[in-house]
């Protein structure tokens, strides 16, 4: 571990691409050295609009142990923040978690000006005693640099393990890489991930989930994948019925037993209205439910179907900020409902 | 109804302050005319910060029938957006809920470029029916005006009436004001007056609900009032048990029936690290529950007292922006426990 020297109030600063740090859900990290969520070249031509928003950080996650005091983060970022509907700490901050694995709480979030492009602040200030902490990285913005700041001569220890090697993999839409979550540890990647302790990629891409086969091709390039999650119904509407068959196929050619689960969009807030929209919803639910049952009828039982227009549950209406983007209640929500299909697939697949 | 004449798109722009729109949560502005929570010039001197915060338009409501297709708002705001923790679409944005009293649903929020101080945004645009409205005011900014905007030649009705007459009054912090909420109807006295079917006067004052003697003389000006909820511990800390009493002697010397609920705070995530903030809280909360019990003891049936720290419910921890202020997750939270209780001493006070 590389230590810069501990400054004048004896804080060592600290670069968490380097052991004992974890950084998970940034899958190309150990080769690019970038906090980027695709390669920097990927083999496969990419939008521009996509290779942008891969260098979001979203889903990502620094883990380690530390009987440190404080814990402090400083953060360089390219650009500065200023969403309308989802505050900077959503957008550009870190929020702290600590806890044994499968029990983290969270406990505080980056305070920064909201117009900063740089920052540093104090996530914890208390007794010296050993914890496990996990951060989670900004989600509609980069990091250029980031580093952990610990009191000189703490322990910093590796962060215990997950509970199986292997991560979900989510690719999708703005919802999917978390607009518009108060804090980072809000998106759903992110909430399972705590929960069911796995690692996630968050490959969620706002506006631009539009399921081309170059973005399976780059899914088949992550190792010992547990799962992937398609949730990208919301960015290509109609053309769900052109792409997603394709998606599937490529994913399916690499790995002939791993867990698919299809995800239909969630509710939007307009579709109290009568209008055509939740009709044109529902027929493209039942179209992505049909494609899955074709698919285990020709024998491939590994793959699966959730109607996203359940997700929200009760008050399904009020979880949104602007009717299409979810709130940390609708983040929550929506990892409730998750969380049991996902464990009664993997449950199943490990059998 | 002083109608300007429709513009160039057919649209006509009115003044809500004027019939057969009703605004509520505001209570002096048939006299001051301005979008104020409190008088402009007021009988008893109040803090400065006091007096600026009156001006955040947190829990004021338009409420209008119509059969317009489309409804937009023209909105001029003192000052920019520019909250770390909290999106433009709450601190300065409205957003529109339709349906009958107590079935309101959330429809659209306005979105506007984080730093304007102007904005025009059309809210709903479907088919021409009949609809009650209603549209939540900006939580912590002010409104120098607005206007909402109609289809010429459309209908324009009063709203139906609330369930009954006269409001809850809620004295309290920034939690009370409605931070850190994405959009402004996730503010609890929000949620709480639709469901409720009550008009809501808010005055949380960020920071500064500190229970002076001159607060409790201003919310005795408001006539007709059903229930005062004192919910302002989070910003005076012990300073509670020097405050408390005397604000209750002086709403209860004039109404002498009126039913007031103490509510303590609610759950800080730093509470989860065994440091003395949780021992704290409790031995306030411990001290509010008592005294609303003298009070009983010695008479008075009217007076309730609500534990704050319950107030967040399973995943408590998960419902903050940033360990304090409420995201919308903690705000539907905070109303689904208040309600059941706001309920019950309703009915037993119309017995």
């Amino acid at each position: 571990m590389a230590l810069e020297k501990a400054d004048a109030s004896g804080i060592r600063w600290l670069d968490p691409r380097e052991a004992p740090f974890r950084i998970t859900g940034l899958k190309w990290i150990s080769s690019d050295k970038v906090y980027r969520r695709l390669p920097v070249k990927p083999d496969w031509e990419i939008r521009k609009a996509v290779d942008s928003l891969a260098n979001s950080t979203a889903g990502a996650q620094i883990h380690f142990q530390t009987d440190s005091e404080k814990i402090l983060v400083r953060v360089w970022l390219p650009r500065r923040s200023g969403m309308y509907h989802m505050p900077a700490t959503g957008q550009s901050g870190f929020d702290l978690y600590v806890g044994p694995p499968g029990e983290l709480q969270y406990r505080s979030t980056t305070r920064f000006d909201a117009g900063a492009s740089k920052y540093e602040v104090t996530l914890l200030d208390e007794s010296k005693q050993n914890r496990n902490v996990v951060l989670n990285f900004p989600l509609y913005n980069g990091v250029q640099k980031v580093q952990v700041g610990l009191v000189a001569g703490c322990s910093l220890t590796a962060p215990p393990a997950f509970d199986s090697e292997g991560p979900i993999v989510v690719y999708g839409t703005s919802i999917t890489q978390g607009g518009c979550a108060a804090r980072p540890g809000m998106a759903y990647s992110n909430i399972l991930s705590r929960r069911l302790n796995l690692e996630f990629v968050n490959l969620g891409f706002s506006g631009n989930g539009k399921g081309e086969p170059e973005l399976a091709k780059l899914i088949n390039q992550i190792d010992n994948k547990k799962m992937v999650v398609l949730d990208y119904e919301a960015n290509v509407s109609e053309d769900i019925r052109n792409t997603l068959e394709n998606f599937i196929d490529i994913l399916r050619f690499q790995n002939p037993r791993m867990p698919i689960l299809v995800m239909s969009k969630i509710l939007y807030s307009r579709e109290t209205s009568g209008s055509n929209d939740a009709r044109a919803r529902q027929d493209r639910a039942e179209f992505q439910r049909r494609l899955v049952e074709t698919k285990r009828s020709a024998g491939d039982q590994n793959i699966f179907f959730l109607d996203g227009s359940t997700l929200l549950g009760e008050h399904a209406y009020e979880c949104t900020v602007d009717g299409v983007h979810p709130t940390d209640l609708g983040f929550l929500k929506m990892a409730n409902t998750m969380e049991p299909v996902i464990k009664k697939i993997l449950a199943n697949a490990s059998e």
